[in-house]
């Protein structure tokens, strides 16, 4: 969705306005669109347009590298004849396009086409995370600069309208914390994981179904996840975060056993993403982990792919976003309705955004999982470690069904910060009967609910 | 939100563009706001305004009846003493006020007086329901006449943003259907009554809460979800409907009974608007009554007075919206997200919409709810009188605990259309073992399921 530029009018020519009540006028001169990109989403985005009948916009250019093959696919069957068809950017730059829609993925040559594009008058969208969290800052103000829009309401939930929906229906509000499922290969492992399949099993399957990458250390390391929850940062809570200085946590270490302990504790798993404003300290709480959640709260609630947003803020309260984040139909979505509106000249409402300093630091209550050799004394020498940090034990679980010589027990602690329960944990991890690293999670507190 | 309106700029002098990474810059001139109703929803507006530091924007008059006893309250506290406190609406119209933001509710003087305000080229924010269901149409079209703006994200849901969600970031999809929940006060009775309480009890508590009027009419019996339902309709399916053309039922008639028996079918009971296109028939389908709904359905997610909106599009699939949808602060949220907006001239996406007819019909598995006086037979006569319209039984429910002489019993239906169900039940009424009118709800399917 839009952000700034309201320095100058926006380039693009708007499409008529419509008389609401009424049959739809031709526009004047349609918006000329390119696609940087033809894979899932961009083909997607072709159908949309093409099936949709949208007034005021008209697909022209489609760039994409061996782009014959691309022209020959299936996909590009719903492509209007009149479409020219280019793996030269600077035909599209040289050309009359009025948005060019970058979904080519990575910060290069993305930021530099970007670039090229603002130059040229030419307004973009963009489904591209990593470059708005990294780049968005500096990408924000040279659109600006150059009397374009620069919009990217795809970039996070795909079909999920949170950008916009933040943007322009909760401005009003102060909101701060936000906190969600914004990776769905991670939400669709862990929802696997919670019906009882192991993580390796689950991960190739998503593998094969196309949700994981061959190499899927950006998804389960919470790299995309991070990424999103920056962009998020700067929209719901005007704060501008580096993203390499949000913490993360790896869902790889997460086993079946610690589901079954989660739900002795009401809680499921999911990949959290969350922030949360210290106006006072200026500082932005942030972290992207596996975390226990409880049943009762709508983070749970998120299966599969689903993704789920929900906003805090200090009047309105809790805001639940929910729906399909992922995939070439609903990201389209967001990508057409972001056309639309940079057609219509619809640019977002504006606050002030500052730069925010992170810390990975929460108070919270917390899940430890050690797998041990049992031998007498262990819980005691545990318990010693934690009283050693000042953190106090809330419930010990031990299931039934496991042997001595390799047993998972969990103790839970009473809220604590993050960086105490981490001291404790290094030191417990160093005890020779453990066999594995003790895994350690944050709960989410019952005020993290949706009520 | 924003509707229409793109022939002539809006009036309201814009705020300045803000650089995003860096502090504020003060607006060159604050656009003046009036509010129009200093009641709950005004003073929660006014404080609002006061505590969020909003750039560009200023309060400078307040109008009410009797306005020194709204002058002296503790609610006026928040004010900035430079505001004018006035009783005479003309005071406002003559001012130099650039957004008038209506909270008085109801038709009259609303309509006239925004129809003046337009006059006066002043863009108008409103939460009145009633008046954009009713009169939307023609008042768009006067505003964009104008040149001004007309936004009313308020309107439906408080301070859950469905309708910029919806506008901003779903335009790009074809929506087919909404469903939701989105009268609190009904929600908030429903769901007491599924913890175990009696109608007549919750409704008592919800008037003493302040939830419920005296006369509960308006939210009990669907007027007020069936005005939101229109203002949906027109936003998502792009459908201009006739409110006092679309079913409603009450939900008085329901019993702590039919939670029982909808518990026993995987269900509970809520208060559902719900509309879906036909486009083939050019025809909306629509209506707001007490629905079962599949606990494994967002809808059920919903309780006290949460709102929860679900859109399914032919695309992006179902996104679901929910948080608190009334309430002073969540519904100021909206407002001012509005005020903003039409300060800095930012203006929704605009498709066009059409004229639609509506019918109650739905082809929907039923729930017949009789309390008989139990004789032999009576079975055989209401499962003839079903067969009799075509309809056929999926289960029939009779829980242990009642006497014969006042035996509540339950029939479900396989699917079915409305006028059917409606036709047999009529004559299953005129049975002399009828202790009462038997209760008919409408079962929401499995796919109308969020995933």
């Amino acid at each position: 969705m839009a952000i700034q530029r309201k320095t100058s009018s926006p380039k693009p020519a708007s499409t008529r306005s419509k008389n609401s009540a009424a049959a739809p006028n031709a526009a004047a001169t349609p918006v000329k669109i390119a696609l940087l990109g033809f894979g899932t989403v961009g083909s997607s985005v072709a159908r949309v347009l093409a099936s949709a009948k949208l007034p005021g916009v008209v697909l022209t250019h489609i760039f994409n590298r061996n782009v014959e093959r691309k022209r020959s696919s299936d996909a590009a069957k719903c492509v209007p004849a009149s479409v020219v068809w280019t793996e030269d950017f600077n035909e599209i730059l040289n050309s009359d396009v009025q948005i060019v829609v970058e979904l080519m993925g990575g910060l290069d040559p993305a930021e530099s086409w970007l670039k090229k594009s603002f130059a040229a008058g030419k307004s973009v969208v963009t489904a591209n995370k990593q470059l708005i969290a990294y780049r968005g800052a500096s990408l924000f103000r040279l659109a600006a600069k150059n009397g374009v829009q620069l919009v990217h309401g795809a970039a996070v939930a795909g079909g999920v309208p949170v950008i916009p929906g933040i943007l322009q229906g909760l401005s009003g509000d102060q909101i701060t914390r936000i906190s969600g499922i914004v990776n769905g290969t991670c939400n669709y492992i862990l929802s696997r994981m919670e019906s009882g399949a192991e993580y390796a099993d689950v991960l190739a399957d998503a593998q094969a179904l196309g949700y994981a990458e061959a190499n899927p250390s950006a998804d389960v390391d919470g790299f995309d996840a991070r990424a999103k929850l920056c962009i998020l940062s700067r929209i719901a809570l005007h704060a501008e975060l580096d993203p390499d200085a949000v913490a993360t946590q790896t869902i790889s270490t997460i086993e079946a056993v610690d589901f079954a302990y989660a739900r002795e504790l009401g809680c499921t798993i999911r990949q959290v993403s969350r922030a949360q404003l210290d106006a006072k300290a200026k500082l932005v709480h942030a972290r992207v982990a596996p975390m226990l959640v409880p049943q009762s709260s709508p983070i749970a609630w998120s299966h599969g792919t689903q993704n789920m947003v929900v906003t805090s803020g200090r009047f309105g309260g809790d805001v639940v976003f929910s729906g399909h984040g992922a995939g070439g139909e609903p990201t389209a979505v967001a990508v057409v309705s972001d056309i639309l509106a940079v057609a219509q000249k619809s640019v977002a409402v504006d606050l002030p955004v500052r730069r925010r300093e992170v810390t990975g630091e929460f108070l919270a209550p917390h899940y430890l999982r050690f797998v041990v050799d049992d031998k007498p004394g262990i819980v005691a020498a545990i318990a010693g470690a934690l009283a050693e940090v000042g953190a106090n034990i809330d419930s010990l679980l031990q299931r039934p069904g496991h042997t001595k010589q390799r047993l998972p027990f969990v103790i839970t602690t009473e809220p604590c910060l993050t960086s105490t329960i981490e001291k404790a944990v290094a030191a417990i991890a160093k005890m020779p009967c453990m066999l594995e690293s003790p895994l350690c999670l944050q709960i989410l507190a019952p005020d993290d609910k949706a009520e």
